[in-house]
């Protein structure tokens, strides 16, 4: 099966989905209507039924979605079938938090490779992994791995960024506060936590 | 003025936009196309006026936005335009990362109250702030702070939140990984690093 190109936002809302669902189905529910699973994410439930209409038709009305059915849809689509393999560069405060994080793998992802500019932490280890010199990100092509997390300085994310580029990444996912300039082939998605933070305000009354 | 209630993803947009708008100004820039600012926040020309028309006209056809009276209209519309006090739950990894993040305070944010519940970090200081215990959750009302981030393990963040509902809080961005809920009158607004990084793998050739 072929899709058409899904737009950002719902590839962006897609795993959030992915995580209400198995968080359902850990809960012992094997459907879901729109209704709830919008209430649970928060969002619209004609913006879910809009969101699933670009992969296909889903959902018995009256009866909701098969949430294993779904689940295993939205992996699909978001190739996180297979478990994919990620570099994570910047082991400070944000990158050990990123290391930390639960359920990276049950959304196939596994970090495989770490990077650092410390030479006080290179050659810890991380869980399983070795923290790595920057100076070996180049070895990444010949791993095959073509994913990065960038947790550094946001003065250094730029060179960085182009290191990665140059060793075959293909999406990064940049933490660094900060615009990152990589030719148009490669994807990068920006987490800024600032701006996660500067909605808050407008929901609640001044004081 | 009065505006109408914008919907969320708007107002996730807004901060985004802002930031772009306020690193313009940085490069001497005083006007910008909804094309530009599309172009570096990576969204379409067509949202971007769409997330616009809820709060007024902006514009000159030709000639692009007024960066500067863009950037103060946005910031007045998120309530940006006064810094406010915000309270932060957990002080580990995460924790320390939000703590030291960069232009917290040009959105707006100051984090006046740092709590946890290990005794070796209660009484440090982390800037300015000194970490207090949780069990002093409750002085959050009188101390007039009504925003709070939950950065503690996620067996712990339910029982956070309560805390905070209890102490007056009435949003919270909840970094997690896990539901927490509350009464309808708090905003929580959940970032969920997992579901970030679950978006890369779509926009990579497969290996």
């Amino acid at each position: 099966m072929r899709y058409h190109r899904i737009p950002d936002e719902t590839v962006r809302r897609l795993p959030i989905y992915l995580r209400a669902l198995l968080f359902a189905a850990d809960q012992g529910q094997e459907s879901i209507s729109s209704r709830d699973l919008a209430d649970f994410v928060g969002v619209n439930p004609w913006q879910i039924r809009k969101d699933f209409s670009y992969f296909g038709e889903f959902g018995t009305r009256g009866v909701g979605y098969d949430i294993y059915e779904l689940a295993q849809q939205i992996k699909k689509i978001l190739k996180l079938d297979v478990t994919k393999q990620a570099a994570l560069v910047g082991v400070g405060n944000l990158g050990s938090a990123i290391l930390a994080y639960p359920d990276l793998r049950m959304f196939g992802l596994d970090i495989t490779a770490v990077f650092d500019v410390n030479p006080r932490k290179i050659g810890r280890k991380v869980g399983d992994v070795e923290i790595e010199s920057v100076s070996r990100l180049r070895t990444l092509e010949r791993r095959k791995i073509n994913l990065a997390i960038i947790a550094v300085p946001r003065n250094a994310a730029q060179k960085v960024a182009e290191a990665l580029v140059r060793a075959g990444v293909m999406g990064i996912l940049n933490f660094s506060a900060c615009y990152i300039t990589v030719p148009r082939r490669v994807k990068v998605i920006t987490i800024d936590i600032a701006t996660d933070l500067a909605r808050l305000p407008y929901y609640v009354p001044t004081r």
